[in-house]
């Protein structure tokens, strides 16, 4: 099954979509927005399940479905947890500062906890106010989870994913170092994120979902050209259900909990860094990966950070060549 | 206006509250939750105020107000950014380590992204899991907006600020050191706060609000003995009108924002580190506080973190000695 939330109050309203994405159905009636599907999963779900099998039959009639209408899935969330699962993705930043990765990387995940009141939809503009802030995409996966309970192992929690989808984490690199510093984690550094138009429940997915891993190439465009051709499961050190573990350790997780891996990261075929696109290599989902492996192999960044009018696109495709959770394509517009 | 959220459903059901807060009076009708009421303020506050209006005189029948019955005012809510507004705190932590302060904190804000998608009752107890991981109590003032935009000064900042309450952030001390060594603040060192049962309008708070500040003795006592009663006005570097700008700087603020002051702290009256109520001092609003001045004064901390069965007790009194946002009350408990 299929979701969406078409742009409409500050919740938006749910619609189930077809698989191709050609349609969608409201389903205001059964949930009136994602949200409160996600309160009440058990009884809801079959309810949207049935649904999308009429839609899906034709039993009901959809409408076109379009994805410049949708806000993100859920257009504000209870919590927004990061993870840094791609730990390949962190030894490179930490390489390129000439800085230790410490052993601990590889077995306690790094999370952050983010700012929830606001996600973007997939085609709302990246409003920033200063170029100087440094401003980048970070292509990742993100599962949304049903209520968890404190000190949840990693097998049953991947068992309370209910929802699969992409995220741009919108970072502001250059505030990044002094935000830091100050030792409290990222705040200003990091705007609101835009959500893929559409969430999928895990078993839609079927053999691209295992193991708590979303399996495929994550694509990303830099201003109309191929930037990213990363596999999501490829060098994903923790996978989703070790993340959730990891956030529900002294605490339970509510209902709507998005949960992100961090930017996705392959390491090159010889297990170097990765190499550009068009240099034969699967690039990277953010512009700070290829300014690193720059600055490691050349001394020096080359990439710009993104400016006024540049275009991000972010996408899975399914083996047809159609994408699976709608397409992210965000231009950035300087804040008047 | 006083406002609360009696227990039911995950986001409680909204209640006016009398000054004296004795009874309260269903207000579902007009908004069902106090969510739903910040996001369409300006029409729905008046409506508010009319009711409790009728509430003061009498034409409006109330019932008894059980704080024990009250959940959080947001049981959940979209963002949680809580601030170190009160900079001796944070010179005490660095003076027991034997850290600089970098003077970059006497004009530029420390805040964290903390959960918010769970707030216990005031009555609720705090679940521990384990001991060693030296629970805390950490008595603030809390404010919440409405929606701000992206940008704002901290004078307009100040007009959004819609509610005032008290909270209860609860920490894990003995996480704290290994997460912020990790880079990206807290996460598992920050389990569920609980907030004070009621919530009130600045315009209510008369001149105990002013200059984007709580006047007044936040009073805070552990297992039944006075342990802190700091003024909540006083040493605050940063009011809460700075510190909404700071939060708005790179990205707008949804209504119903919680922000946090941090723990209120007190220079004591010869400049140095407060002393202990029971020694005449004005104590403190957590354990750490106190620990890091018995190590400052001899050599080692004394006062043990939260142990099972332990209880703290939060709140501030008006003139007459009645509490303004009702009582946080919280027992420690183990988690079976």
């Amino acid at each position: 099954m299929k979701l969406a939330s078409l742009k409409g109050g500050r919740d938006g309203r749910l619609v189930i979509v077809s698989d191709d994405l050609s349609t969608c159905v409201d389903a205001s009636a059964i949930a009136p927005t994602l949200q409160a599907a996600l309160d009440d999963w058990a009884n809801i779900a079959p309810r949207l399940e049935a649904l999308a099998r009429d839609l899906a039959s034709g039993a009901a009639t959809g409408q076109p479905f379009d994805q410049a209408a949708a806000a993100a899935p859920l257009p504000r969330a209870y919590q927004w947890a990061d993870g840094s699962a791609y730990v390949n993705h962190v030894a490179l930043v930490r390489q390129a500062r000439g800085a230790e990765l410490p052993d601990s990387f590889w077995h306690d995940p790094l999370v952050y906890q983010g700012g929830s009141d606001s996600f973007l939809g997939c085609r709302d503009p990246i409003m920033l106010a200063d170029e100087a802030w440094g401003c980048d995409m970070e292509a990742e996966i993100v599962v949304v989870t049903d209520d968890v309970p404190q000190g949840v192992t990693s097998q049953d929690a991947r068992g309370l994913i209910r929802l699969v989808g992409l995220v741009n984490d919108v970072s502001l690199r250059n505030l990044i170092p002094g935000e830091l510093a100050k030792g409290f984690g990222f705040y200003q550094s990091k705007p609101a994120s835009a959500l893929s138009p559409v969430f999928v429940t895990p078993d839609a997915l079927g053999a691209r979902w295992r193991e708590g891993k979303l399996h495929g190439t994550l694509s990303v465009d830099l201003n109309g050209k191929p930037f990213g051709r990363a596999d999501a499961a490829v060098d994903m050190t923790f996978d989703f259900g070790t993340l959730i573990a990891h956030l529900a350790k002294t605490r339970s997780l509510g209902a709507g909990t998005i949960v992100g891996s961090g930017t996705v990261s392959n390491r090159d075929a010889e297990g170097g860094p990765g190499r550009p696109v068009d240099d034969g290599g699967l690039g990277y989902s953010c512009i700070a990966e290829e300014r690193m492996v720059q600055t490691i192999q050349r001394g020096a960044p080359e990439t710009s950070f993104l400016q006024d009018g540049d275009t991000v696109r972010i996408w899975m495709e399914d083996e047809q060549g159609k994408p699976i959770f709608g397409i992210i394509n965000q231009r950035v517009k300087r804040l008047a």
